[in-house]
């Protein structure tokens, strides 16, 4: 009874933070020919704090989450590598519509929860928020039960991410600051997922 | 005096394992514009674990230790972001003629071990000796306590190995497997190294 009357109340309110208004995103195909040749990547590899606050572009933002952990084989093996393949790592998109978990195998971003959550990525780093998107990358261990190789999984996609970036123009800086309690609440994240790593995006400035 | 009659062995026997006849190798300056566009890098980017033995040739030599974690700024910054920039992770080089240290102030191999110690990398994945290179990823946690941000960058520079290999198409794969406590030895680390992850690398068999 008492679960049915906390239900009703949900419904009424539309639950703060649900995300029963957002819809998923369908990413567009990757454009497997784009950047930089590798070692320009790597010379022009650079942490950027400064953010132009324009959403970035359909294609940039398949490209961007596909280059981070997306599958780039039939096997559905991905971009990054885990550790025995256990694949352990999710990636989150914080948005100003809100919060999304990157699906690798429909290559969408799937909504978790409405509204602006990026305050809790940047806490008093206030530059993070400026940016339209941060990825927050989160390791499943339920998955991976060994931390440090799932941070050894969270750094590899974490690179990838700066990588990208340096290679198509995009500023981005790889962060381990973040409101962990909160961000879990949002993403409603289990007590085996922990917020490793974080990069805002954005064009630069 | 007991010290002295050491010493003294040492020279005498010269010191089994001492790099005294294993020279400095200077890297050639990097090309920084080689390499497949990064879209392509990441698509083709899959652990492969069978290496043609013959030795990498310098410019690939010099291209790959620059690419996981030389230095691509006047800063003196590094392809692969540290947290707070501590710069704590070292890269050795586990060759058939010894084991040697990537310095990136000079971008040169210090000799460190004669000896051929592929097997140590390898253990029971025989596959692992057969690469004629293994680069081994270390945490100095006197730089970083933080052993999980330490993880975290060892995995950022073990995939700059991983992409910069499927840029150029050489043959690599991600391991954590090693005997440790032998390599601590043969590397002369102390209790404040970790020696968290390491990639054979050679031509594609």
């Amino acid at each position: 009874m008492r679960n049915l009357f906390v239900l009703l109340i949900m419904c009424m309110t539309g639950f703060a933070g649900y995300a029963q208004d957002l819809q998923e995103i369908k990413l567009n195909a990757p454009d497997r020919t784009r950047g930089s040749a590798m070692m320009k990547v790597f010379s022009d590899r650079m942490s950027v704090r400064e953010f132009d606050s324009k959403e970035l572009s359909l294609q940039d933002l398949s490209d961007l989450l596909w280059a981070a952990n997306g599958i780039n084989r039939e096997d559905g093996r991905r971009t990054a590598p885990t550790a025995s393949n256990r694949q352990e790592i999710d990636v989150y998109a914080i948005r100003p519509d809100g919060a999304y978990l990157y699906d690798a195998a429909t290559h969408s971003l799937k909504p978790v929860a409405k509204g602006d959550y990026r305050n809790l990525v940047a806490m008093a780093q206030e530059f993070a928020a400026t940016a339209p998107l941060c990825l927050v990358i989160v390791i499943d261990l339920e998955k991976q039960g060994n931390q440090l190789m799932g941070a050894v999984d969270a750094g590899i996609v974490c690179q990838n991410i700066n990588l990208f970036c340096a290679a198509v123009g995009l500023a981005t800086v790889p962060r381990a600051t973040m409101d962990q309690a909160e961000l879990r609440k949002v993403l409603k994240l289990s007590d085996a997922n922990l917020p490793m790593m974080n990069n805002p995006v954005g064009y630069k400035k």
